[in-house]
């Protein structure tokens, strides 16, 4: 009989010690590359050695380690998330996805149990972007994707790329070695925080992740007439503000007839004055769905309703797209074993789509990919309010353990 | 036959000789108790010299020109506006108001018509409040109206109004001597620009004013809960940027339902990031009406839309008026008089509303008020692109002119 409890206990004590690392004292924030990212890096490898696993860190800074099958020349299962943070995070967005497999191995090792497939546990170096502003890094660089344009970005003290990696021991110009050989690679598994509050609405500790969703960015330009607001009549009016806001109702609108999310989270108006109608609108759009098309559809008929409301309204309305990423489906075999993990170890399967972003993508052009959402309490995340329970960890170290014993490399 | 072509162009040089005393070189920006306010103070009077008028600046910094009636005990017929602008600002706002009449009376002046009345024009020294915050100082010193707690007002050097008096020669403790007896003064006809796009749609050069609208402002926070823009369903949500649009388009609609202007010309929102649900909307609503009543009732019915709105997207709404002025009516016989005088010039009389502020609110305390608005292009003022014809003040002019032969100062 395994004792979950106290590996749950574990994970929530590591999790608490990989948070006090922290370049900015009082908040959690570790970016790519930092000497926190490093220490990070450390204090992980020191906890794979426990488990009996083979340590290294890539050409990108990811940190990795093997826990040996008992055929050498098996394939690998590879189990991650990312140790970086956003600036004043939370403790368990990417960090809870590495260390709870990290149990579950150390479990393993403690108790001589072998599988036929090696387990990979990867902590990857960037996920979050917040370093220099193109996210996934770590990630990316396993699949040999990383651009060559990269060389230009820099951080927010001018400090380049190819200068970080240096500073951290690395080289862009050998970024290259990270990238694995999908032929190796069995399959991928990320276990996850929500950020999201449907798991605590369904009252579940885990869920099944059945795509990660894709997701279209714009940037919605308005232009009115900006005037006096007690000497212009309401039917003379060119009014921005009012013309954004009918836009804002419809995207709103065609989301939930679509059974997509879209947001306005941004809304800037010029010249933003209480006696002066507005002028000018520059409102953001974020649209993204599991199904492409779906979401495509969506913004066609979003696009088609803004040329409407604007030609009534005798505005102009403009948009650029400034974020463009596929969705991505969880392999189908993959999501199957974790489905049957989840009932087998007591719970009801629900199966939600990831809306935000996960490392899990960029994986995905290496070989199938799979993700176990746990509850977080309120959905929040990014944020240092972000929490999970013991034992809604406890679920999610169960239902690895679970797909380890049910999971073939070969299917 | 009088000249009006030749006395219009004297007021569109006078205009542009007005327009260059600026404290800001390179645009028209001429505030309160400035170098610049004696300057256009001292200009003014040479011109109203020039008309055979007595002249003397009073204790709030009014310039005054007499033109005296031949009865020596007659009453005042007052005509004026404001010669302060706003920085940027454009060359007739206010302006106008001072130099029309006085090209009249230039004109009587020359040809040695006198009048039942005197003809007192005033140039105001504040009426857009822009150094000091609060509106209307000059035409309310004449009311006996200045409140006490001005001595704190500050200008954005931290010097206060009391000390930017001294500067100026005044005392803050003798502003009473600035005050009129009501029994002197017959009545006040302010001639300004319409500031707003209707009689340019009406193809005609002036209006007749009904009434300066009463305005209440508010300040309306919406509170939200912020979310991730891809992890919280549609139906989850509690959106501050959707129900603000859905607000601001009732607003939108009670206004046109009750025929008054209501404007959202604000509009915050936190964080205001493209992947952040709105949390929070902070947006102002301006709200004016000729009719204090239906302003009222208008903006009753907006709080219940905002409240309905609110319960049901499960926010929170609040507000606090932060503005309160009640309408002015234009006097009867005044008003008759003046439209009288718009069709004896041979303009058909079409009468609107004021929508903005003018110094004729504060002059409604102590006279009857009447005023007369000039077509300007496309409504713009507080612009440098605020801009009359020479045609268009020709027929103000003309109505000037009509108007003091019809006036009778004991009706």
């Amino acid at each position: 009989m395994i004792d979950f409890t106290r590996l749950a206990e574990q994970v929530m004590l590591r999790c608490e010690q990989l948070g006090a690392i922290t370049q900015t004292p009082g908040i959690v924030d570790r970016r790519y590359l930092t000497a926190q990212h490093r220490q990070a890096n450390n204090l992980v490898a020191k906890w794979m050695q426990q488990a009996d696993m083979a340590v290294w860190q890539d050409a990108a800074g990811n940190q990795w380690g093997r826990y040996y099958s008992s055929d050498p020349h098996a394939r690998s299962l590879i189990l991650g998330s990312h140790l970086d943070t956003v600036p004043n995070g939370g403790k368990y967005d990417g960090m809870l996805g590495v260390i709870a497999p990290l149990a579950v191995v150390q479990y393993c090792a403690d108790n001589g149990i072998r599988f036929p497939f090696h387990i990979d546990i990867v902590g990857f170096g960037d996920e979050e972007g917040t370093r220099f502003g193109s996210t996934l890094l770590g990630s990316r660089a396993l699949t040999g994707r990383w651009n060559e344009d990269w060389r230009l970005l820099r951080d927010e003290n001018n400090l380049s790329l190819p200068e970080a990696l240096s500073e951290f021991g690395l080289s862009f110009d050998r970024i290259q070695d990270a990238a694995l050989n999908p032929d190796n690679v069995a399959g991928y598994l990320e276990v996850h925080i929500e950020q999201g509050p449907v798991l605590e609405d369904e009252n579940l500790p885990v869920g099944l992740v059945t795509a990660i969703a894709g997701a279209k960015r714009l940037n919605v330009q308005v232009n009115g007439m900006a005037g006096h607001a007690g000497t212009v009549p309401m039917t003379m009016r060119q009014d921005a503000v009012a013309a954004s806001s009918e836009m804002v109702l419809a995207v709103e609108s065609v989301a939930t007839q679509f059974g997509i999310v879209a947001t306005v989270g941004r809304f800037d108006v010029r010249p933003n004055a209480v006696n002066v109608i507005g002028g000018k609108v520059e409102f953001s759009l974020d649209i993204r769905s599991e199904h492409d098309h779906k979401r495509d559809a969506a913004l066609q008929l979003i696009e088609e309703v803004f040329r409407d409301i604007a030609e009534r309204r005798h505005v102009d309305v403009n948009w650029q797209m400034t974020h463009h990423a596929n969705a991505v489906q969880c392999d189908h075999y993959l999501s199957h074993t974790l489905g049957q993990a989840i009932e087998l170890s007591g719970f009801r399967k629900v199966s939600l789509p990831s809306g935000a972003g996960h490392d899990a993508m960029a994986m995905d052009a290496i070989c199938p990919v799979s993700m176990l959402f746990v509850r977080c309490k309120g959905g929040i995340s990014h944020h240092p309010g972000e929490s999970v329970t013991p034992a809604d960890v406890q679920a999610g170290l169960q239902v690895i353990h679970q797909f380890l014993q049910s999971f073939s490399p070969d299917k």
